[in-house]
């Protein structure tokens, strides 16, 4: 384990592990990680996060540093230490696979396991598909705002960390961003990395038509130029200056960027201005504090924009900057033959029993009609969507490549229907909770109601 | 660098930074970062995230893996190539040390270097300033409002990935926060650790007086008992059955656990029954999606509550995910000794140019009046904040200890004036501007505006 992040858990899953180690070791449990509800501003999930929890999973070990640390706390029992020491994932996971979509109480994980197991993974498979989850999600609605148009991360300086900013350029990659400004993530994920120029860089020239010629003549090939930095009609004009240069040199300009003041207007002028240029080819990129409200809002007025930089809003999910991600048990028991169902009671905070699997029902051209939520062994009609990815500590499945992660992402959003993908409306796909969860829901609250209170 | 950290940057720096390379390798810059605009429900910054960004100033080299992919990509020359593999920073740098408070337009950071050196930060150092100062300003407001309440940080499962878990539970403890959940951050940072048990815990037991035993027989001085898993009433009634077990053992049980429900009815009702049972050393501990507003809900019925574990809100500062930090060039020249004052003009996105000071006015009690700000070179009253921590890529300062830290940001919490610490109320600090920075600013904007459009 690089980063000790064995340790990137909460105290209480090492104190439960410690009480379980000695009062029943040889426990098995089933643990279901699911979003209880959707945010306000969501109809769907995007679901990704898996490559990085298998990674985690496969190669969680305890090392002496972590290990001395947990002593020097003098909260543990040395066997429990010792314990640790040998620890390894020797359970079974479910999951959906990432690209794949999701709603409201799906199971997106199910681990079982031995329960110390099972508990030791809880915060890191809750962070990382908060986190990744979430942000898919968030890209995925620009991405169908933006339709044909291009994007690009522009988000790294702005999202939550380090961490974050590399997975924000996966988690927007994979829901149809063609590419980002984040130069690690393009050496650790083999993104396409874009760039353009800061207004710093302008500014750092004595003028404006000083720095797009010094910028153009590095890369020829590559410019895109910021028309904003003082006054966006010269910029424009300079920029026709500079493309008409680099045309008799060969080249064509790749771009130009608006960053500021009125989009469409500008995007309009520009595109007139330039085609009069006889510079059709050169594209228009948009920036500035943009998000899938504000995409459509300028896509409504048509403009020539080609593709538009996203930044923030994007990055760190804004309007909706976690997920209410929950872990929770819904089966216990001392051995495989005798593990039972069971549920949380909690006022508000019900949950379902049982190991499951979702169903999800299409129309005859694919589209989405509704999913079945229900316990494993059914067989009911309808795509299972859970997968067995870990066998007994084993790996069944690997990770698709990024490109297939991201076709498989793009045919699930081609399959959903158009009227969950409007921003602006709350519209809740139909989740049915099969008979037998049903009634097993019942019975089950029924004999805890009972059971608990001795 | 671990994690090829030296590519945590957006391609235009490197490609920014190719052209003065080539064409202007020898001009110098200062970059200043601040916060244009202060959340809507913020009234000012507490500033975290500088003991990073030394660690990170200090450290930057392009290792071969980063040269190699950069030259894979064809974008650079060899000779850049080869000037980055030598990079180190050899500029100067401003800051505010953490703990420092803030507020809208004041520098945080001013990078005065090689504008090659100065621009290749450019990311890193938002991004930091950014996630860290964003989590501490939150925390400091859930602090006011708790007053001499205890607080923990909850977040790990739900922060935006890795690091952002390891920085929260950071800057909330900067904050005033009293632990962490966080066991990483624990062996990280020497943060108090703390945990209770989860709703899985007491359902993997037949009864959840059986689960309470169990956890307190393993950890007799430090057992925190939730309550709420089946029936809040019943919950109560098996703690005080577990501490009268412990008292008579010799050990006092630390606390129980309110997670859902009527907190506050709860809380009332636990403390009677408790009392009642002789067991008045028995702490409250309220969790659940708690934040400064529900908090300061909670706290208007004087409920017996000792503490709070607070989780998400806090650790993604939920309700403003992003502060809106820039990078902005303020001098630019060939040498020192013309270094020229510059500033951006583009549409509501004026910035004040040239390298500056904070003066912080305060009244006879030491409580914050106002802001001055002003050049560098002015000598105004007040006391001056930024402090030089690099000079010519020599270290100046030494980061305090989280401690000492800690202690800084409690004393300057306690001197800004009540009227900015009301959570519902947006109010104002006075940032006057210089005479001497305004006329500046008057000059430069006249003088930009006619030049930039040669």
């Amino acid at each position: 384990m690089k980063e000790n992040l064995e340790l990137f858990l909460d105290l209480y899953e090492l104190t439960m592990a410690e009480v379980y180690f000695r009062y029943k070791p040889d426990t098995l449990a089933t643990f279901e990680l699911f979003v209880r509800e959707l945010p306000k501003s969501r109809n769907w999930l995007l679901v990704a996060g898996l490559s990085d929890i298998l990674d985690f999973v496969m190669n969680l070990k305890f090392e002496d540093k972590a290990i001395d640390y947990l002593k020097e706390r003098k909260i543990f029992s040395q066997d429990f230490l010792n314990y640790l020491k040998n620890f390894r994932f020797r359970g079974d996971i479910w999951a959906l696979p990432e690209g794949e979509i999701c709603f409201a109480n799906e199971p997106i994980l199910q681990v079982e396991a031995n329960i110390i197991e099972a508990q030791i993974l809880e915060s890191f498979l809750l962070n990382t598909i908060n986190l990744q989850t979430s942000i898919a999600s968030k890209a995925s609605r620009v991405v169908i705002v933006a339709k044909e148009k291009t994007l690009y991360d522009f988000s790294l300086r702005r999202t939550q960390g380090k961490d974050a900013g590399l997975k924000v350029s996966r988690c927007a990659y994979i829901a149809g961003f063609s590419g980002t400004s984040n130069v690690l993530a393009g050496l650790t994920y083999g993104i396409p990395i874009v760039g353009t120029m800061a207004h710093s860089f302008v500014m750092s020239f004595k003028t404006e038509l000083e720095s797009f010629f010094a910028y153009s003549s590095c890369f020829p090939y590559k410019t895109i130029l910021l028309v904003d930095t003082y006054n966006t009609l010269n910029g424009i004009q300079n920029a026709i200056k500079v493309a008409k240069e680099l045309k008799r040199k060969g080249f064509n300009l790749v771009g130009i960027r608006l960053d500021s003041g009125d989009i469409v207007y500008w995007a309009k002028r520009a595109r007139f201005m330039l085609d009069k240029a006889g510079l059709n080819f050169v594209k228009i990129l948009a920036s500035g504090n943009l998000d899938e409200y504000k995409i459509a809002d300028i896509l409504k007025e048509d403009p020539p924009i080609d593709s538009f930089g996203v930044g923030t809003h994007m990055g760190t999910s804004s309007d909706s900057p976690y997920l209410d991600v929950i872990y929770k048990l819904t089966q216990v028991g001392y051995d495989k033959k005798r593990l039972l169902p069971t549920m949380k009671l909690s006022e508000g905070k019900l949950t379902y029993p049982g190991r499951k699997q979702i169903f999800r029902v299409v129309d005859k051209s694919g589209f989405y009609v509704k999913d079945i939520l229900a316990l494993e062994k059914e067989r009911l009609k309808g795509r299972p969507l859970l997968i067995k990815v870990v066998d007994k500590g084993r790996l069944l499945y690997n990770s698709p490549s990024l490109e297939k992660i991201k076709e498989y992402a793009k045919e699930n959003l081609s399959y959903l229907p158009s009227i969950y993908k409007d921003i602006h409306s709350k519209v809740e796909y139909p989740l049915i909770i099969s008979k037998a969860l049903g009634d097993l829901t019942k019975k089950i609250s029924k004999r805890l109601t009972k059971e608990s209170q001795r």
